[in-house]
């Protein structure tokens, strides 16, 4: 089935995920740009770039400010329109998505989209201080909240409204671990057994160490054209067939419900709709899972799981790499990697090499797959993006 | 000469520039939108409201993350698909920008568009940190270099440069508190004497306190439809006719030329050209004044004087209210004061308002005014709109 075509992606990058203590933000994405024009398999001229987005929440106190501006004369494209996007975790998909809608408007044909992060330089104080604002600040930060706080209140309840074991959050853990052990640009390389992901240090009750992403510095890099234009660049495009935006709350206490996220179903319904798809047409996804209650709240908010049942998806292994919704084959927030900002257009980096058969660590590739989905949440679901593709 | 119409305005509003110690940044912005929404003469309903962009640079320490979707679900606008855009101190024109884009993308057809922010509780370290960082860091900040100080050097080689006296430059500060005298929103409401603008205290040589713009909290609102629409919400729309965006090295030190911003120029070039006209076409414009000599380079740079000719509009008077092209009617950054992400949006509230007879301070009114400009820097010229629109 051959879907509707928004905008084209013609190249990507990604810096490995981790720890960089001697690259600069501007020096992490001139690396992922690079990697990026170079996977534009017919070339592409970079004075032919016309606009610049990067989503970047810029908690490091990398202390540059006008940052699209800077990072675009650093790469040697002074002049193009330049634009920041911030929307918390989503700051680069969102980013993304305006730059869709700059090509859609006509305005213009070839544009860069990046995010990027240094977080790793930060004290623990500041970086909880940064996360925390994501989430509401006047009635629950300021009263003692944390950001594992949030998620821990939804895994409670999902576990309390849906009489699951913990077990099931924790086997998401594995099964990212898995995946991020055969990634070769994930912060976590290594695969962890269940009963590591079980005994881990609390966090907050239920969830542990290895529920959590860990913070992380990185970059990632899109290059989208308008799709008319696709086939001048490669052979092998990847399209956007839809896209959809969602918000609400910042505060759990104000939300109807706990055990999924609003945004996300906005985001996923508009998307879908664009592309005239049900979930089930969706052969994997790189989905928001800071936490791993976020990865199992996903399946059910994008439709692979009816409300409730998304722990099925992982007792009879569904999204693993070999079953039938991959999700995460990248490893995901937890083992790949979050350096906030870079995380939306990384996801894309990621269902971009997949549905070209190009992600590296061969044995991770899902076979045949033509329709891959992402989905990046901004702080505890206040904002969400979906994105659907096909090659 | 009827122009081309990319978007229409059927709303719009702003809080008093100044201090407002007891209003928080979402009270702020909400005053603003109710503003907005009352001057849609015909009505219009929120739930209609389908995108939010907000451009602030969250300098203040308002403590609040994921502002976009914190703002949109504080009025009401819980669901809607929210960004925030930062670009320094032109933050709310790009968000305006990417809103236009949204709507010409067709994906949507009523969006409201911010700037906001909050000033006045910050020591005067952290909006030196602030403003500073949208300068260049390595070579520049870190070796001493204010904002203040960026500006001063551009003023120096202007005057150098074309033999200017410094006279020209504080006869735009009186200009400007002339006009801010007549605007009930301004933050300075109190013309200066030539004499005492002249003998203000220096900041940095040849710049003095009233050379330079205040800190300020405020909140500026647009409400945008798609063109074929406007007729539904008022009577008197005002069009986006023309728009653009260029940017330019954060360090001063690496550009050809001092004495204009080469990111306004390419701007104003795509404005000119899309919306068909040239400068002599344009009946009144907002240009962004953070310094005197940001307004006498602006002229230039906007083609309203030629290069180094800049100084002849401000001897003969065009640029007062009563000239051929006033500049600056609200009283600019200068007098209206500049809560930074609220600017860009501020100028468009101020040409929204001329263009329709509704000028706040009827004294000040430019009258039959068809076309006007808007035109937003983003530090010391790294980054920079122009918007040109036509009753």
């Amino acid at each position: 089935m051959l879907l509707a075509r928004y905008a084209a992606i013609v190249g990507a990058g990604q810096t490995k995920f981790g720890d960089h203590p001697e690259l600069s933000v501007k020096e992490l994405f001139a690396e992922a740009y690079r990697e990026a024009l170079d996977s534009v398999n017919k070339g592409l001229n970079q004075k032919e770039i016309q606009a610049f987005y990067v989503g970047t929440l810029g908690v490091g106190g990398y202390q540059i400010g006008n940052i699209s501006a800077a990072l675009a004369d650093h790469v040697g494209l002074n002049g193009v329109a330049t634009f920041r996007v911030e929307n918390a975790c989503a700051s680069s998909s969102f980013a993304l998505l305006s730059a869709v809608q700059g090509i859609l408007s006509s305005q213009y044909d070839i544009v860069l989209v990046a995010g990027v992060e240094k977080m790793r330089d930060m004290s623990s104080e500041r970086a909880k201080y940064w996360l925390g604002v994501s989430g509401d600040t006047e009635y629950e930060r300021l009263a003692g909240m944390t950001f594992a706080g949030h998620y821990a209140i939804m895994a409670t309840r999902y576990i309390h409204e849906y009489g699951v074991d913990k077990e099931y959050l924790s086997m998401i853990a594995v099964k990212n671990h898995h995946n991020g052990s055969l990634n070769p640009k994930a912060q976590f390389q290594r695969a962890v057994t269940l009963e590591e992901a079980l005994n881990a240090p609390s966090l907050a009750y239920p969830l542990n160490l290895y529920d959590a992403c860990p913070t992380s510095d990185g970059a990632s890099v899109v290059i989208l054209v308008k799709p008319e234009l696709a086939e001048r660049f490669t052979d092998t495009p990847v399209y956007i067939s839809g896209f959809g935006a969602g918000s609400d709350t910042l505060a759990l206490y104000e939300r109807e419900d706990l055990t999924g996220l609003k945004a996300t179903r906005i985001a996923a319904k508009q998307a879908y709709k664009m592309a005239g798809i049900k979930p089930n047409n969706i052969d994997l996804a790189e989905v928001h899972d800071c936490f791993t209650i976020a990865e199992m709240m996903a399946y059910e908010d994008l439709g692979f799981a009816e409300k409730g049942k998304g722990w099925m998806l992982v007792e009879d292994g569904s999204t693993q790499l070999s079953g039938c919704i991959p999700v995460n084959p990248s490893g995901g927030l937890k083992a790949k990697g979050h350096p906030i900002g870079a995380t939306g257009t990384a996801q894309t980096y990621e269902v971009f090499h997949q549905l070209r058969g190009t992600a590296e660590g061969p044995s991770r590739r899902i076979q045949e797959a033509e329709t891959g989905l992402s989905h990046n949440v901004g702080g505890s679901g206040a904002t969400a993006t979906v994105f659907i593709y096909q090659r």
